[in-house]
C-alpha cells in the first residue's frame, strides 16, 4: 500500500481516485482554492460537479490552506490542476517534496515561458519545482474523467525520461484491470499529443458542422483529417524529439478518437462547420462557460513551428490551416481541403 | 482526355465517373449481371440504388454482355466490383486487355485460393489476369461512394508496386480539387488495411453498443480499441512487406475513422456490444439484407495469421479477442479488455 497525493480535485483529480482506491492505497485529495466550495459535500459521498460521480470510498479530502498535511508522507503526487495553475501549484508543493515522492503529471499543454519560447509541460513543471528532486512522469492518453471515476476500461500512457522506470513504478501502484497504464520513455511524444490533439478536433468538428448545414454527410473529409491529424502529430513528436509511434498509440490517435467524440474543441468547430465565423462561435461558447483549450493551444503551436519547428513547417498544412480559419479566413471549406 | 473504363456499376463503380467526368475524360461504366437490372434507369439520369445520386453526365453505360466495347481502347481500366466477383469478372476482362491498360483496382478483401492459402487482392488478380500486362494499380483510403458520387471531398491512396510509377499516372488521370488520390509503392499495406479496418471497426461498434445498453459513454474503451487497432494493422502491413505508416496514414487510421463512423460491421459490433449473441447479431443483419464484411475478413484474416503470420500473431490480441467475440465467447467485454 502506498500514500498518494491528488493535487486538484477537479473533474480529473478526483476521478483518479477511483483505481488509486480499488488497489487500495491510502489517497488524499487536495483542492485547490477553485476547488474549495464543492470539497464539503464531495466528502461527504455527494457527486462531484464535473463528472457527477461520488468520490471513491476512503478518499481523504483535503481543502486548499492544507496543502502541507496532504503531501506529508506522500510516495507518490498526481498534479491534476487545470493547465493555467499547474506552475502555481507545482510551486506550492515543491517545499512538501523533500522526500523526493514520484511526480505523476496529467495536467497538458504548451507552456509559453517570460522568454517566449514554448515548453512541455513535464519541462516547465521541472523548472517550476528545480531541486525538489521530485521525479516527473507524463500521464497522457483517452481519459475522460467520467469515465474513469465511474471505473470503466481506460487505457492510458505513462512515461518518464529515465527509460520508462519511474512510469513503470507508478503505473504498478494505478493499474487495475479497469485502468490500464501503458509504460514508455517518450515523454516528448506523449506531450506534444496532449494539445495538438485539441487544435485538430477543431477540424474534425468542422467537417460535423458542414454534416449539420448541408444535412449530408462528410465523413471522407472527416477521416482524412483524422489522417493528416495524426501524421502531423507524429512529425512534430519527432521534431521535439519524441517518436512518431507514440502519435499513432493512445497519446496521439486514440487521444484524437476520444476528443473528436465529443468535448468543446469538437462543438466549436461544428459551430464554424455550420457557418457561424470563427470569434462568432468563440463568444457563443464563452456565453456557454465553455473554454476552447484548442484555441489556446493552436497560437502556442503556431509559436512552437515559428520559433522551434522551421524544418518541418512547411508539412504541417493542416495546423496552419486551422490557424487561418481562426483568424477568421472567409471560405474555411477551402482553406481545409488544400491542407489536406 | 483519356477513355477509362469503370467495371462493376455498384455504388463505388458509379460514384468513379463523378472526378473522371468532372475531368473530361471518356467514361465507360459497364455493369455485371446483378447490376443490369437498373442500368438503363442510370443511363437515364435516375439516381444510383446505392448512392441516390445521379451518375456523371456523359457516362456511357454498358450492360453486361458487353464487356468488349466497353473495354476496347481503354486508357484504364477500374475494378470495382463486390469483392466476390473481382476475379470472375477480371478473367472475363483479361481478354480484352492486350492493349495493357492500367488496372485500378478498387474492390478489396483477404482472398483464399484453392491450396487454402491467402492473397492480397491485387496477387490475386494479378493471378487471374496471368500476362494480360495490364500494371494494377490499388485504391483504398476512406471513400464512401456516395460522398464522391456527389462530389464531395475525398482523400484516397494509390499504390502500385512499380515505385508508385502506375499509381502516380492513374492519380493524374483521376485527381480534382474534391478528389484527392496520394500516391505510394506500399500496395501490401494498402491491401492489408483494407479487410482489416472491416474487422476492428466490429470492436468499435462493440463500444458504441455498451452505451446504448448501459446508457452511459465507453469513449475512453472506443479510444483504447481505436489505437490498438492501427497498431496490428500496422503490424500486419509491416510482416506482409509493407509499410507500418501504411497503417497510421488514409489506407489505415483513415479508413478505421470512416468505417467507425457508420457502416454495417460496426452497427453489427454495436448489437453484441448492446447484449445480443454474435450468431443472433449476424442473424438479425442477414434479415435486414446486411451483409457484414469484417465477418470473413475475420475468418480470413485468422487463417493468414495462422499460416503466415506465426512471428507477431501473439501481438495480434485484438484480432483474436474479436475472432473470440464472433465465435460466441460468453463476456465480450471481458474478451476484448483483456486484449487491449
Amino acid at each position: 500500500m502506498a500514500r498518494v497525493t491528488i493535487l486538484g480535485a477537479g473533474a480529473m483529480g478526483s476521478a483518479l481516485a477511483t483505481p488509486l482506491r480499488a488497489n487500495g492505497h491510502q489517497v488524499a485529495l487536495w483542492g485547490t482554492w477553485f476547488d474549495d466550495h464543492f470539497l464539503a459535500e464531495l466528502a461527504d459521498g455527494g457527486p462531484h460537479p464535473g463528472t457527477k460521480v461520488a468520490l471513491a470510498e476512503g478518499t481523504e479530502v483535503f481543502t486548499s490552506d492544507r496543502i502541507a498535511d496532504a503531501l506529508a508522507g506522500s510516495d507518490a503526487v498526481i498534479v491534476a490542476v487545470a493547465s493555467g495553475g499547474v506552475l502555481e501549484v507545482s510551486r506550492l508543493a515543491a517545499a512538501h517534496l523533500a522526500h523526493r515522492p514520484t511526480l505523476g503529471l496529467v495536467s497538458k499543454g504548451f507552456h509559453q515561458r517570460a522568454d517566449g519560447s514554448i515548453a512541455l509541460m513535464p519541462e516547465a513543471v521541472r523548472e517550476a519545482i528545480e531541486d525538489s528532486g521530485a521525479v516527473v512522469v507524463a500521464i497522457g492518453g483517452p481519459c475522460k474523467a467520467n469515465e474513469v471515476a465511474a471505473g470503466r476500461f481506460t487505457a492510458t500512457a505513462f512515461a518518464s525520461t529515465d527509460g520508462g522506470q519511474a512510469a513503470g513504478r507508478l503505473a504498478d501502484v494505478m493499474r487495475t484491470p479497469d485502468y490500464r497504464p501503458n509504460v514508455s520513455d517518450d515523454e516528448a511524444g506523449l506531450e506534444v499529443c496532449a494539445p495538438l490533439k485539441n487544435v485538430y478536433a477543431i477540424a474534425l468538428g468542422f467537417a460535423d458542422g458542414l454534416e449539420q448545414s448541408t444535412g449530408e454527410p462528410w465523413h471522407n473529409l472527416k477521416s482524412a483529417i483524422f489522417a493528416k491529424a495524426s501524421q502531423e502529430m507524429g512529425l512534430v513528436a519527432e521534431a521535439l524529439g519524441g517518436r512518431v509511434e507514440t502519435a499513432f498509440g493512445l497519446p496521439g490517435v486514440g487521444d484524437l478518437e476520444v476528443t473528436g467524440l465529443s468535448g468543446r474543441n469538437k462543438v466549436y468547430g461544428a459551430r464554424i462547420g455550420a457557418g457561424e465565423s470563427a470569434p462568432e462561435a468563440l463568444e457563443r461558447m464563452r456565453e456557454a462557460g465553455q473554454t476552447v483549450e484548442g484555441v489556446a493551444a493552436s497560437g502556442l503551436a503556431e509559436t512552437l513551428v515559428t520559433t522551434q519547428l522551421q524544418s518541418i513547417a512547411d508539412r504541417l498544412t493542416l495546423l496552419a490551416a486551422i490557424r487561418a480559419v481562426l483568424d477568421g479566413a472567409a471560405d474555411p471549406l477551402t482553406v481545409i481541403r488544400q491542407a489536406l
